[in-house]
């Protein structure tokens, strides 16, 4: 017999049915909370044509897109690739289908996404994003920033994590407007750089990184005391007015940043009557904080306004778990109309490793169906589907022991599914009147009829 | 500006948001009925080595598979490819987590798998499967394969179609047994493929085919009598026993038939307390018919046992919207342990866009969010965000409108996004007292505080 390797492949999450069930009821909750705030669900193929894909990406995601070999029936099409966001695929998205749109397009896209990056703990080549945007038609309110910040806000909060989130925002317009100030414009993407990094390496490093661009000890005073500057709206739109910055880019981002963290508040503090339920994918914990952080960039990413990430307090080592931001113009490689959008994503797979290995998600119990019925013998199966029928209709899961082994064996199997048992023998099936046994507290109560 | 192709590519399918719900909705109806029977649901990697899909493959399937290109930070690992279906997949995560699942293993996996076949109107080469299966080790009892059956049976109840569902079930063990007692094994392949393929082609044509295999005219009534059994298992088991077929794996085909029959109407026959509730995805409708039809065969595959396939009456043409059957051993390539097993699968892909073609999804309101909030100026903004929180925490999906618009136009936006639609304005902000105006009835009530 040839021997398979059965591993799946390096850089894939593949897990076992009881993991996969918590892995399933984040992604649900992520699509009921998205779904809850006015979110439209769509799906864009997972195979796109590789002129489209790279008409965005560049850098190091062209070098991670997988390509797919045409087939000897696909011969004549166009060279194909996997799509490596759900970004670009939204953009040809939104230009063929615009007339069937209802603008502001308020979208979100669940599903599964690949980049052929180096295999490394923690990293996957196939992962889901979870991701919700707002397209508007030509120009798109700031309110929307706060619209998709407030939605993911409300989504971690579904999650009842053991960690605190905390929201960090800033406006890419504020550094923007100070390096033009200085007359830095171009060394922007440069110093963006530096300070995207500047939590992963010494002060000095990021010091050392600034003097090696020539920049005086005056200006780097000042770009530094600007990325130190974070905390709530009340100290920081007066810490940004008092570098006395007077730029009308720098002016728009603290007018930009004021206003989205106004909208933030809003709800937590003009809320009396609220009384969310325990189980609502929407009730959001008091001891969030949302706070504006000037060392939020975003990358080399294509944002031009808004810019937030996520951290878990307490876990800032693991990353962010969440980000996104504004950008100017969705579809500039596909349309001469402008699309302006703000969007924001959960790299699900990521996150949900990193919250089983820090042991952030609520413990509870496996996911078991309501019943499991267990016929003594074959005679009693047709009862068993019967009962299992009225059982459904009311709405429960149930599942029936249909192999032949002894009546230990059957409950021994039905207590790791189910957290009901149902036994059928003769006598049941004759009175029609069926015990639950209750496999965690052990006790029987007769099934209501 | 390079003109780029938008459209998808060829063989996909993209759906607009309104259709992406009614999609949406048929697979969680799926999803939810399976759950509701007791599988527990997995997810395998879309990308595989490649000599574990080829394992299975052969045949036309191996030049569908769509190869991926190893990328420069991949190129050490093995080859790679997309999946074809899910049953493969299955076997290699059977094999590699078997000590940690709980046989018999009732499984279900929905996702999307990849064939560049030809492009064909109604074919699509990315299209979502959604399988279900039960797994034993060393031996699976029979009764499983009426739980495949049932459980699909109330799936297409539950999406409630315009048309009946008619299940067509069979035995190949029946046909297998037929062909050794006329000594006709060596034929076996060529005589299934040609029953297979007898709806599809005039009876002259079947005729003929049987004539070029060389086989005489009482061997080709004999199999022409067998192929034309169909119906209830009251007229079809004396039928098939009428034919004094005395041959052990044709007697145990009639068995194994009747078994399953039996239980399938089970559920019919004894369930006289069942009240289903109209909106239970497991109340099946009365008008559901299964039968027994000796010309199911499930084409070239590897059913060894029951098979099964399932149309829908009046809409022959389009052919089968489900099929399965048993099979002696999942695991073959992979594990010198047999896991025989039963299973199931429903190309949702390709039924939903039949279903569609032929009008056959119930009529309905398109989905819409509950309501959509109006602020009248920007200065009631924060408090629609306000509202909306204490809405979605009663379980309500809300949008609010951010842009800056006439009022005539808001309202405009929320008639095409939502059921009902609440104008905020300063009066009440300042009373708190909102109305609800339902856009489909025209009516207006108080919101409920």
């Amino acid at each position: 017999m040839k021997k398979y390797n059965t591993s799946p492949i390096s850089g894939m999450q593949e897990l076992t049915p009881k993991t996969q069930a918590v892995f399933n009821r984040l992604k649900s909750l992520i699509s009921a909370t998205y779904h809850a705030h006015g979110f439209l669900g769509i799906e864009t193929p997972t195979i796109d044509r590789t002129e489209i894909l790279f008409a965005k990406a560049g850098g190091d995601t062209e070098k991670q897109i997988y390509k797919v070999v045409k087939t000897a029936e696909t011969a004549d099409d166009a060279s194909q690739a996997l799509r490596f966001d759900h970004t670009v695929p939204l953009a040809r998205y939104v230009v063929q289908h615009q007339s069937q749109l209802t603008f502001p397009f308020k979208v979100t896209q669940i599903g599964r996404n690949f980049r052929g990056e180096r295999a490394q703990k923690g990293r996957f080549r196939e992962f889901y994003q979870c991701d919700i945007d707002v397209i508007g038609r030509d120009q798109l309110p700031l309110a929307y920033d706060a619209d998709i910040i407030n939605t993911l806000l409300d989504t971690f909060s579904a999650f009842k994590l053991k960690a605190k989130v905390l929201a960090r925002i800033s406006n890419r317009k504020l550094l923007s407007g100070l390096l033009e100030s200085l007359n830095l414009t171009p060394n922007t993407a440069t110093i963006f750089n530096i300070i995207d990094h500047a939590e992963k390496v010494p002060a000095s490093a990021t010091l050392s990184a600034f003097e090696s661009l020539g920049l005086s000890a005056p200006t780097i005073a000042k770009i530094t005391a600007f990325m130190d500057i974070h905390g709530p709206a009340s100290s920081v739109i007066p810490a940004l007015k008092a570098l006395n910055i007077d730029h009308p880019t720098f002016n728009q981002g603290i007018t930009e940043l004021e206003q989205v963290l106004n909208l933030l508040s809003a709800p937590h503090s003009a809320d009396p009557a609220s009384t969310p339920r325990p189980q609502s994918p929407t009730a959001r914990t008091e001891t969030d904080s949302t706070i504006a952080d000037m060392k939020i960039i975003r990358g080399l990413d294509y944002y031009t306004g808004t810019v937030f990430e996520f951290n878990l307090i307490g876990y800032e080592h693991i990353g962010s778990v969440c980000g996104g931001g504004r950008y100017e113009n969705l579809t500039t490689h596909f349309s001469p109309q402008a699309f302006p959008g703000v969007g924001g994503s959960i790299g699900l797979t990521r996150l949900f490793y990193v919250l089983t290995e820090n042991n952030l998600l609520e413990s509870q119990e496996p996911t078991l169906f309501d019943y499991c019925l267990i016929p003594v013998s074959s005679a009693e199966i047709p009862s068993a589907f019967a009962l299992a029928r009225q059982l459904r209709a009311r709405g429960a899961s149930v599942d029936i022991v249909l192999f032949d082994k002894k009546l230990g064996d059957k409950i021994a199997y039905a207590t790791k599914i189910a957290q009901n048992g149902i036994v059928i023998g003769e006598s049941e099936v004759q009175t029609g009147d069926y015990q639950v046994k209750n496999f965690a507290t052990h006790t029987t109560t007769p099934l209501a009829k």
